[in-house]
């Protein structure tokens, strides 16, 4: 069976964001066994799985992304809508923008320490549109 | 219902190409909902999800890609195809070599602005493979 | 139809191993035709494609990420657990926790030269679960 709906996420700041919550109040009951998928519909965004615990890990992130990414290289030509352009594309495909959960025993089945990272990579990048399809 | 078949792709330079019309060419007809899954069979090359409008943003990944990973490292000891041997390598487990897209409504259902790039990271990398499984 | 399951790995040292084979050792008889997924229920490893052959591949991995995420950075906050702390969640993120395979044949369809890596982040990481699941 397949089970298949889009959520509009609020507005989030520049920055990963633990959204683990937020995606389990958007599911229906789960199945028994099968699996979660998510896809960010923006290629200035991602999504990854990262430790729910800390808020600190994500502060780390988004310090670390911005070194391993800087944003203002001469050499860079898609820069039309600001320093954050193609900065926020590059790490779109470094982190990913689409994650696979297993679903076990009606829930999420991830590790203890395990929660769903929602990353905002533009300055301004508004409401997003996620696909959460669930296969069963 | 799965179907499941392989793809030869055409010899694709250095670089990242947007490849989501020609996949489309590949596909039959979609079912209602499901998900498209994709693997390149390949280390030294990878697929991901970026902007389809606008050319510079493939410029700047390969810009941006050989920044990251630089190929001359004197560190490096697989360096025997030359030196973009190992950098291709590196690069096809950062940008992946698989990715699941959401099908809805028989299309694929991708963001207005979201495209499939083949990221060729050899610099003769020749033809390549990929093996395309739908779920429904 | 779905098979799902747990599987703990054996403690591996700091670095990329090719698990392929210990994989396929946890595998019921597969599909003729489906999907195989890995998940890692941790968030300081990771799980890729890559070169099945030369070990000399692994050791590069293992020397560039270690330039590519360096860990003492004095900007990081993340640090209660030592220097690979951070950096290993880093690290899982780059590289991904979970990975999906065709299965065709009853067989891994990978490419010739394609294994399964996990990544093993942290200095001193011990056993670690997988949860593997098989659509078909």
């Amino acid at each position: 069976m397949i089970e298949q709906f889009e959520v509009a996420l609020p507005s989030f700041r520049r920055g990963c964001h633990l959204i683990t919550s937020l995606i389990e109040q958007h599911l229906p009951p789960l199945p028994q066994k099968g699996l979660l998928h998510i896809l960010v519909k923006h290629t200035s965004a991602g999504i990854t799985l990262n430790e729910n615990a800390d808020p600190s890990v994500r502060t780390d992130f988004e310090t670390f992304l911005n070194k391993l990414v800087p944003e203002n290289d001469p050499l860079y030509i898609h820069t039309y809508e600001g320093s954050d352009d193609i900065s926020a594309h590059l790490k779109s495909s470094l982190i990913g923008a689409e994650i696979t959960i297993p679903i076990t025993n009606h829930r999420l089945n991830l590790g203890t320490w395990q929660g769903i990272y929602f990353c905002e990579f533009r300055n301004y990048g508004g409401s997003r549109r996620l696909v959460i399809t669930i296969f069963s």
